[in-house]
């Protein structure tokens, strides 16, 4: 219990991570965490702020939380960070009309961006759609720019969907930065404006808040390297390996976000 | 000339790229590249020795073959050395039964190879093959494995076809390799022991060979490694800005294969 009282020390809210933390996606929407819905409750009821940050890119955030509604969450959408919404704005600041190679079920959070002429590429998590074709296409359009500018909407490797291991926008990202020799500005997670963001919103600083998540690197490091306390959940894409990281190394390991929950809650005396 | 004069020095063979060099590929099988049928020819009745080193996996050797004879071209199978058989080699002598996510026509290669219960990947320019679902699959084969080996059939970033630039393997390789966290095995150029191959079936040394090609990095950087001297030809994926490139410079930069040719034996005297 000693290692908890000193998590949360000054606590004033959590972030928490969607995908592997509240839910494994999968066909037919996915299914809840045993323990998560309850959770969430949990941590609103007790006063703590929470915002959630996810790179979910595979639907307007409109439509993903009315999914998370649908499985149970006390979840609303201006209390999710999501990295769509978060490029449309650098991408209106910078007069910059992207190329998207994104799913299909996200476009619509593009729908007031001029896209005539790209003069840049907006990379999501675009599942099926990471064709041979589109990819391609999307690397035709860099090449042909005299500074060729390619966003990432996140780095993540994989995630875990109820059917296995899926590869994540990362892994594009990577293929495009290699086959054009550029470096990629990744918007969501682990950019640390986009913690802030969050941040921001609850109105607390980084040493005010925990983190939760399930990829080590993503969730745990990207909020660290923010000065946030972060705890890695042994669900979703977690892997034991993950707990001899080299360099990345979470506050605490816990079994799933109750077991976080119900030890937070303890040890703040709620 | 005096510059050629220098190049020419002991030289007993030479060693061509095909796709860029010979050809320009795309549907239909591609055209001939001005000038290269001829230049063929010119190097082989001018008893300078010639093998041919191709990265290229969306054939079998034989058929490849069939089709440059076909445009034209003075060429047999013993005379070119290509990544497919060179990693079954790789394989037998290693016990190890691949996964393959390659190019359908190259995949009678593999006919000898054990496939079942795979522990390794191969990866051949795979083109269409590259759907988001074949490429979870072979990662999917790789995540399992206590410790994943990934060969790469070339590292090439993209190629020229008639309706414009193709990422290759190489670009795949990146995102497997991201994916996994590990590190691909290169068979074919730029790796030193595929060029030392095509050198040893022609009995030479390598500061006794010229490798042409338009791949700055594969072709000339590859084969300047071994101790070869390397001319970069300006067509197929030729680029303006390979002649400004920070680390790599050809010995010769040449408008095309029957220019190189025609200075190559008028510096010899032939």
């Amino acid at each position: 219990m000693a290692e908890w009282v000193e998590i949360v020390k000054g606590l004033k809210g959590v972030v928490l991570d969607i995908c592997g933390v509240l839910y494994d996606s999968g066909e037919g929407g996915g299914v809840p965490i045993p323990g998560s819905i309850e959770a969430v409750k949990r941590i609103k009821s007790s006063g703590l702020k929470l915002r959630f940050c996810t790179n979910e890119t595979q639907a307007t955030r409109e439509k993903f939380v009315c999914k998370l509604q649908r499985l149970g969450f006390d979840i609303s959408i201006d209390e999710v960070f999501a990295p769509a919404p978060a490029v449309c704005r650098i991408l209106n600041d910078r007069g910059l009309r992207p190329h998207l190679l994104v799913h299909d079920d996200v476009i619509p959070e593009f729908d007031g961006i001029e896209k005539s002429s790209p003069n840049c590429v907006v990379l999501g998590d675009a599942a099926d759609n990471f064709s041979y074709r589109n990819l391609n296409e999307a690397f035709n359009v860099l090449i042909s720019l005299e500074n060729p500018v390619l966003f990432a909407l996140g780095r993540g490797r994989y995630y875990k969907e109820t059917d296995g291991l899926k590869l994540d926008v990362g892994v594009y990202m990577k293929a495009l930065e290699y086959a054009c020799d550029i470096e990629a500005e990744v918007v969501g997670k682990p950019a640390k404006m986009f913690f802030m963001s969050a941040l921001a919103d609850m109105g607390i600083e980084p040493q005010q808040a925990i983190m939760i998540g399930d990829d080590l690197v993503n969730d745990v490091g990207g909020a660290q390297q923010c000065g946030m306390k972060a705890l890695q959940v042994r669900t979703g894409k977690y892997r034991p390996t993950d707990e001899l990281h080299p360099t990345v190394k979470a506050d605490l390991y816990v079994n799933n976000l109750a077991e976080a929950v119900d030890n937070i809650l303890r040890a703040l005396g709620k």
